[in-house]
């Protein structure tokens, strides 16, 4: 590519995923100029060492100026924040976006803040790990994996266009749809799995001591999975349980009739009852594997 | 090893565990003879077209006769029917082993069957995939996972060495324990998750039809690792289910509580309270990681 997709970049938060964003700018000189903001000086010293911005700051407005794109990477509850001290420099005709897990709520925070001129483009890339931090990023972590966009009825293409375009250069596939109803596919397929990880994993923790240190000695039984999700950054998770309350609620009360009947079979020992549930769990495997998703 | 461990050894039942340990009996030169057990001619084909038994049989009372050691690697539901039907051709001295996940019904359905003279030494290696069937087995499935032991207060010393030593073989840690307290503990590292995973791809799989195709689309942010979980054996975790019923019960009935807080905390915005539990569970997978479990 001889002309970057974008002259210059902001990058506010700059932690697994915005690192490995910025990793995909650089490799694929994407980026005239990276431009990273985060609160932390600690996380600004380790950015600066690892060559992955031109310039850092601990100042949103100050990163966003001048910028002609602005990428948020931070948990979903610091948005609004950042809208407010962002607003006032951008520049006109500059894309808005983020990687934000909840698309109502970034765009409720976001969309009202932002000048005449400005075009907000939410974006999701659905990758990841369960490590934090801009040391944890890598720019293979993307490649194949679904980026949904959730662009505004009256939102601008030419913005929408670029943003798919830098996303396609980091490997994904981009599709776009409604926010309402990517929220809801997220609940299922992303934030039940966590809440559930993390709840299973706090029920270990309340156990006795001696039990624990066995349950620690034996997770390879199935166990060992669910710690890895429930290993995810932890304000991240707050935020997104928060900002997508009611489809996250209406899945948990699903999941729970659901758990409720299981345990109901396993207590009058409705053998035929489970082992139907426990075959036709293996068909939407057999999906994913098609997919090429497993 | 010039001598072999066992003269004889007769698996019955020869699915992804007993065909991983024909395979590492073959390796090690373990067994003098291998003697494969199944109900299905298909599967016996199997066997011998893959080289893993030296003779192949659908007679469990075939198989066991002049066996110097049994291992049932069967569904738990059918231990009590082969005890019976190989109660009469066991020899005297021989041991009887199992690698069933649940060990009080295993002792409970096989112990009262077996004449004087024939040891018997529950055992359960805690290792697997989600793959079932002789062509899945591997050597090296066992490699550096835990074998629970779980001899009875009068067992025969000897036959227990001589158990100990052959998973030891397979690249085992082997302990004991008692069989109640391993069934306690596996309810929550194996069949609770097992039993969760199951759950939420049946959540998912009652979905419309629409959304079902993007959870599979984009079930890359976590649902992925719950299917994986969820497309294990199903007659083998019916039978784990109630086997083990009391325990899961037990554990189930923790992990609603735990799930009906954190329902309750995301409902009324508690975000502090969610930061807690997702920050708590990190610990657990730190020691996991430090156990080399992860």
């Amino acid at each position: 590519m001889t002309q970057p997709l974008f002259d210059r970049v902001a990058l506010i938060g700059i932690g697994l995923v915005g690192s490995s964003l910025a990793r995909v700018l650089r490799q694929g000189g994407l980026a005239g100029e990276i431009v990273a903001c985060a609160r932390r000086q600690a996380t600004l010293d380790t950015v600066t060492r690892l060559a992955l911005a031109d310039r850092v700051t601990a100042d949103p407005a100050e990163a966003a100026a001048g910028a002609d794109l602005v990428v948020l990477s931070t948990p979903l509850s610091a948005y609004a924040e950042i809208g407010r001290r962002i607003a006032p420099s951008l520049k006109p005709g500059a894309v808005v976006s983020d990687v934000g897990s909840v698309k109502a709520a970034a765009i409720r925070d976001l969309a009202p803040l932002l000048p005449p001129g400005v075009h907000l483009v939410p974006a999701h890339p659905v990758a990841g790990t369960e490590h934090s931090g801009p040391e944890s990023g890598f720019a293979e972590m993307f490649a194949d994996r679904w980026c949904i966009l959730t662009p505004l009825p009256n939102g601008d293409a030419a913005s929408l266009d670029r943003v798919t375009r830098m996303w396609q250069s980091a490997g994904m596939k981009v599709v776009t749809m409604d926010a309402e109803h990517h929220d809801m596919v997220l609940a299922i397929t992303s934030h039940l799995p966590h809440l559930i990880a993390y709840t299973i994993v706090g029920t270990a923790t309340d156990l006795e001591e001696t039990l624990k240190s066995e349950v620690i000695k034996f997770s390879a039984g199935g166990f060992r999975d669910f710690t890895r999700i429930a290993a995810s950054d932890p304000v991240m998770w707050r935020d997104i349980s928060l900002a997508n309350r009611e489809a996250v609620l209406e899945m948990l009360q699903r999941f729970t009739e659901d758990l409720t009947a299981l345990q109901r079979a396993i207590r009058w020992g409705e053998g035929d009852k489970l082992q139907d549930l426990f075959t036709r769990t293996r068909t939407i495997r057999r999906s994913i594997i098609e997919a090429k998703q497993a």
